[in-house]
């Protein structure tokens, strides 16, 4: 960067006196590195609406924008801001650079830094929202493939951290699928407020040169324009709420990651993950640690800790958070980065995680999971009401657990003691099919109510959100098509202008 | 309550053996206190639905639901259910109490406490959601009130905490029109996803008996149910959703609070609110602190803060945090609380707030706030380029401030000077009026495009966001609707049953 | 509370000329609460100086305390002060109301509220510190009493989630007693700063009248005053600083939790923790919920949650968040009473958890947690270096778990496979004592390195830890004297002023 | 980075049978980047401990420390390591690809990844510790220099953000010496349980070779050891304390940017900083951002967002988190880095802010921030009690508003309209002096109390802080050359061991 593009916005003999002390980094186009190719597509759609609105003439955007062009043809748009400087203002700085400071300083009119951010920042949010948009559908419809072959693979059911009841890793699986499709569906509901264009609101007022705010965002492949000017460039609301909507998501992911974290445990012993998402030890060679499930647990520390920062730094009068906004994106995109990273990862870890079926059901089986039904069955065969039989369950666990018994060695004699403890009088047990009560499998098949773990249940979920993920998919596709559009609109009007 | 009713759950000669230590408080009615008629209509609901499927005699349904009634006639629901204890179960403790226990202990059939926990968490969640949609549309109306008031009123647009350009006290107001506007649409977008049943559900798995989770859902206003039964009380996203939601708003509350809280200043004196918002101090008499502004305020940290446990006590594994949800709850219920306070005070405040236009407008015009339209007018006048208009007006102010002189002193002479140092041949000065280029004022009425602060583009946006604001209504509206004839059916429900 | 004194410093007629909105709650006396009985030692040291200053005649000086004791007998001063409103001035209030408004109002001379707010806040601070530090010594002893029980007791030390290496509980609760050593230690070592008086400060810049602010200090039981006026009432992170230390004492009372948490799952069914910390299911009977458990975990939450909202309200100029302190507050002392509840029962958890040894030490063996010591055996008997040895075992654990051996199923002919796929000539394998390397109760025997799990390592730091316990509690008793003197000093000069 | 030194750790043929996934960085030397001079310290003294006991030939170790000093003269430590690759194992990579596998394969004998972590991040804290101690200590000294400069310069004292009372700015800069004296005060209370090394604690049971734990550490300059071995590697709280430390100077430093932010404003024109902690703007001529003030802000936003991910990474059972901590340290080390350039750079500003004595004067004074002195003198002259003097003032302050007179303006005839308005009977007000009531200068001097803005109170606070900012400055240097002295006795040691 030369000393007379170093200057172009800090003026020589201008408003301040000195050099910036280190580490402002108002012009290093690092600083904004991800914003740049947002940047490089701006700068066209605002060339072509100053030319198109009569604000620059044809014959110098023609110029301007052919330089542009070159600019992409002959380092690439993000390598040539890069290496020029500038920042937001790395195409003032290189048509300044190629064209001489008469041409570009063109550029500029009727625009401001914060429309540069801003604008950057939606366009780079938005390409983030529905790429990890599509990652997302990628996983539920991984989950959706794979639940079918557990449909009857037992494991138990947690609360407070200990065995609640017995169901199946496909009803496991299918509560992540409906986790992730109200990820998904979220990302997609904020879309109509994060898809709006703040171009033309320049720093809070907008500009009193007749621009087209409309044009430039219909160029950008943009639903709208954010009306009001400063709201457009001050409020940073929506920025926060795709920070917590991913939040909730990186939350959910580290929340998935625990559960097999806890499964792939020696005391566990339930789940086996392959080993290209594990790492071992310098000393302990007999080490699988699953050092991918906890990027993922990680993630979601990291997301609240984004969403936090943001969050602070947004704290203030209206317009006090300017400065720091770089920060905080810079935070975000990096979070972004990661869990772009990480959600094909996930699908491939559903896909291949494989289940000690026996262990599974052997640990479901003896924790007295099944406890629940039995109480059910003693509703049903002796009439108890529901506090009554539980009564006696808790009774029963209570023997057993002091007899050493296990569910399956329990006996009429040992449910007659529960009853007598109980002060229940015990008619008619003799036929009371003890072994139906503690069976696992019995327990899970009769769960045929909608949404719960039987078979068909887990089935007929699996149908109607397969229909959800395609409706999705639908919709995000929809949205991408209409940016590309709006591109190749951009490109026909470049075209337009630098053949006459 | 008796000894008898406390021993409900934790049976005598059962599981346990030991009373709990201090400070766990299960069956306290207390800690789910907000919670308490929310629990007393899923009772109601899931008995009406045990009759209709004939997994309770009519007879005693009738009974059951008779004493319901009487406790609402007699104590008053939330009044008896603090009273007997129990917590989310106390309507088993009050039958039991009034009916005996043969009969109280009915209820618990098919569902759980987690049922009774998710249930009353969204039936309390979205009774709030509403009637905070309600608040907020009236704030948005509190705002397009006060802004026709405003048009001409000069006031600075800040940037960096610092005077950006002039705008008026209107722009500023309609800013938080489209702010608190999204803020509504947030809180409408996701009850879709909130609006659903996990009734029925049961601990993770559901149950086996054929109970009818859609029946439940409709008695209780639900659009449906949560599907799988697993993610239906597991899962607590939706809940962290609309904390980051509520967050959000907040954070916006806060910040509108700031802009205020800097306008009182003594430094300012640009802003006056009423008395009744302030208080004084016990030794300095002149005191008028802006109490309200800092409750406000404060209500951005509280938010964050309770997001944050929010997330941090759902982190883990599956079913972990099912325990400390009360903590992260009771936090979210005073939260929304004090929203549900603050939101209509503040719309007193909008609406009662002066500005001292004088002071604002003297303060707008002498920190060269009008600057960009000096350059603006030059780029016009003089047929110079962007930069080049901005680099002679940086060095116009900084000899304006060497100088001393304020922009209205400010003459064609000094103009020249700066153009000499700029290195730019000034032809043609002689009519370029300055006085112009220097009028807050005319810099705000040239300011006509989509979303300027002149007049017309301030009315425009005044009409098209009392339109939204009446949808949002309509919306919300629909929503109370549905849920006032759920209730109603519910109630003709229990009539039928009664009556035989 | 009547009229008049509702209008003490709100003076009607005055500066404001409305009664304030809902909610602000000014001279509520139950929004501080947990102050009022530090406002009143304050209110009596502060009339005992006025009076030995001669800022209050002594005659007046003598029925004023006389009052503030006929209070401290007659209804007890906290009731008093809730009953009589006036919140931080609930002093001058009932002075007011008792002995007329014209003595009552000689109180305030020479003090602010901002000085109530300080010196409360601090001897509130100091004293719940103190007693932290008598509980949390108490919980180091508590470990220290439970060790020598387990010195042989082989458990699994993990990291990443996975068993590591064999060491033992005694071990295992070592780490606690060095964690909870170091939390103690942070409690004295702030208080140097924590208990210094900010009385006379006023809000900021102290009085114009001749108050004598070490003498309230001395009064009071602190250490010395706050020098710098503005500092002593506006700058509060002293206060944050001990809700930091705070939150790294639950951050580590939450880890041990989760440690436990995961030994009493069914899966590892490691650990056994008295019923009186569990809760069970309305449906479940089986349920033994480790409620307790889940309360210390969501404690690390909190503090955590109440950590940022500490932080975020002081967030601002110097001086903005004076208001909503009292919000912060009210947050830290809810979480230290739940910390002061925890505390004495976590002692006694420890104190009664069991361990299943035999468990324990099969899931340790089991694992191949001994996989270190198998190449370190290796490294001595063949003259291996590190690298190789572990390489050769990391062979040799896939080829066992390939084959579905067991550690001490492992033969020589297994391990020699391993050397040759490692391409290791294995000389004079012939005596290696593959026993001895697979032996976990030898492999923490071998550990007799300062700190390690071996016995002997284990007793030696048991002894040292025992001394700095005792060194703690001395200090932490020093401090309890001090004030405790204090405090009768403070009676005796009101005994002398009211004797005459 | 060879094939074979890829392959170092995860042993071909061994335990894990696949590559890993993308993004999990296990040897990628830039992830522990600020490590590695600290990691290359830690293999020198490991190195000849392990010769010193006899555990490595003294030949071979001759080599081994030969070759690390030559990769200091060739390359440089950190730049060889980050070549070839290894991250925390990078010597060991170094050595193989040296001296071959054998000798490579030796260092790593007796110690684990978990030692290496450990110790370099210790030894990287500290180091930062100590740095930021001293830039700390500078900054103080800049404030009690710049303080004599403005012993009679009145500003207001603010509490809810407005006027509360006349002080000075050397008063105002003395709270900020205070603060940061404490600051000061906590990096080097929390020094002694810093400085211990983990060394020799392996990864939790420490290790069966008899391996000298207090030589390493005292040849890396630690003070002694962490004695528990699973303590040492697995608690992570002390590095939790630190990050809670700078957090809260972060938070100091935001706060002292507010003020300035403030005072900066053109509503305020109180203070004035120099051009080269200020950014102008693209479009907006007249801009003079203090660009330098919103990073100070911004750092306490980042502080606290760093201090929650330590926080939420360190959540759950015991090891764990060992994998995500480089996450979280690699956050710390951007915020210490952070800290280390602005707490100069803040040194500076102080030094060289210049207030308008003039404005703030009249600022203060037209803001009746006096008021709390004319009740005072209303004390003195009249004999009125304290509220009775409080609410005439209240009433004159009203009643002067609403004539639209300033202090200054007042004369006695509206003061007797207060008494009355009061109904206080007022004799002798002839000779009241209202000029001396109502003069800020005369409020300021009069404040002689310890610790008062008085031009003697505060010199005498400069001196007592002068003092211990001395103290604090002998016991950091102390630590470092302790640290200097230790390095010196590690390369004599091997220097020793190299020359036989």
């Amino acid at each position: 960067m030369t000393e007379k593009t170093a200057a172009i916005i800090r003026a020589a003999k201008g408003r301040l006196t000195e050099p910036m002390v280190g580490g402002l980094d108002r012009y290093d186009s690092r600083t904004v590195e991800t914003k740049l190719a947002a940047v490089h597509a701006f700068d066209k759609a605002h060339l072509v609406m100053l030319v198109e609105t009569g604000l620059l003439g044809r014959r110098d955007g023609a110029l301007m924008l052919g330089a542009l062009r070159d600019m992409e043809t002959e380092e690439g748009a993000v390598a040539a801001r890069l290496r020029i400087g500038g920042a937001l203002h790395s195409g003032e700085y290189y048509l300044t650079e190629r064209l001489g400071a008469k041409l570009g300083g063109f550029i500029h009119l009727g625009r401001s830094s914060a429309d540069l951010a801003g604008v950057s920042r939606r366009i780079v949010l938005r390409a983030a929202i529905l790429s990890m948009t599509r990652q997302l559908i990628a996983v539920q419809l991984a989950v959706l493939r794979a639940a079918p072959d557990y449909l009857d693979c037992i494991i138990p059911a947690y609360t407070h951290g200990q065995h609640a009841q017995p169901t199946t890793y496909a009803h496991w699986l299918m509560m992540w699928a409906n986790v992730f499709q109200r990820d998904t569906q979220r990302l997609l509901d904020g879309f109509d407020r994060l898809n709006l264009s703040p171009a033309g609101a320049a720093v809070a007022t907008g500009t009193d040169f007749p621009i087209d705010r409309a044009r430039v965002a219909a160029l950008l492949g943009f639903d709208g324009i954010l009306v009001n000017t400063m709201d457009a460039t001050l409020s940073n609301d929506v920025f926060a709420e795709y920070v917590s909507i991913i939040s909730l998501l990186c939350a959910n992911m580290g929340r998935l990651a625990e559960d097999l974290l806890f499964w792939t445990t020696q005391e566990a012993g339930l789940a086996l993950i392959p080993d290209r998402f594990c790492d071992t030890s310098s000393i302990m060679s007999q080490k699988k640690n699953p050092s991918f499930l906890h990027e993922l647990r990680a993630l979601g520390a990291e997301a609240s800790a984004t969403l936090l920062l943001v969050g602070n730094i947004e704290a203030g009068t209206t317009g006090q958070s300017v400065h720091a906004r770089k920060t905080a994106e810079n935070a975000v995109w990096a979070l972004i980065g990661k869990v772009a990273t990480r959600l094909p990862q996930m699908a491939d870890l559903i896909a291949h995680t494989k289940i000690d079926a026996q262990r599974a059901r052997q640990l479901t089986e003896n924790s007295w999971s099944q406890a629940t039904d039995i109480a059910s069955a003693l509703v049903r065969h002796l009439g108890l009401n529901w506090r009554e039989a539980h009564r006696v369950v808790s009774i029963l666990v209570r023997l057993a657990t002091e007899r050493r018994l296990s569910p399956r060695q329990v006996d009429l004699a040992l449910l007659e003691t529960a009853l007598a403890e109980a002060e229940i009088a015990a008619s008619d047990l003799g036929s009371f099919d003890i072994a139906a009560a503690v069976d696992v499998q019995a327990f899970v098949e009769r769960r045929t109510n909608e949404g719960g773990p039987a078979p068909s249940a887990v089935m007929s979920n699996i149908a109607s959100l397969r229909n959800t993920a395609t409706a999705q998919q639908t919709e995000m596709e929809a949205a991408e098509h209409a940016i590309v559009g709006a591109s190749q609109e951009l490109e026909s009007a470049i075209e337009m202008i630098i053949s006459g």
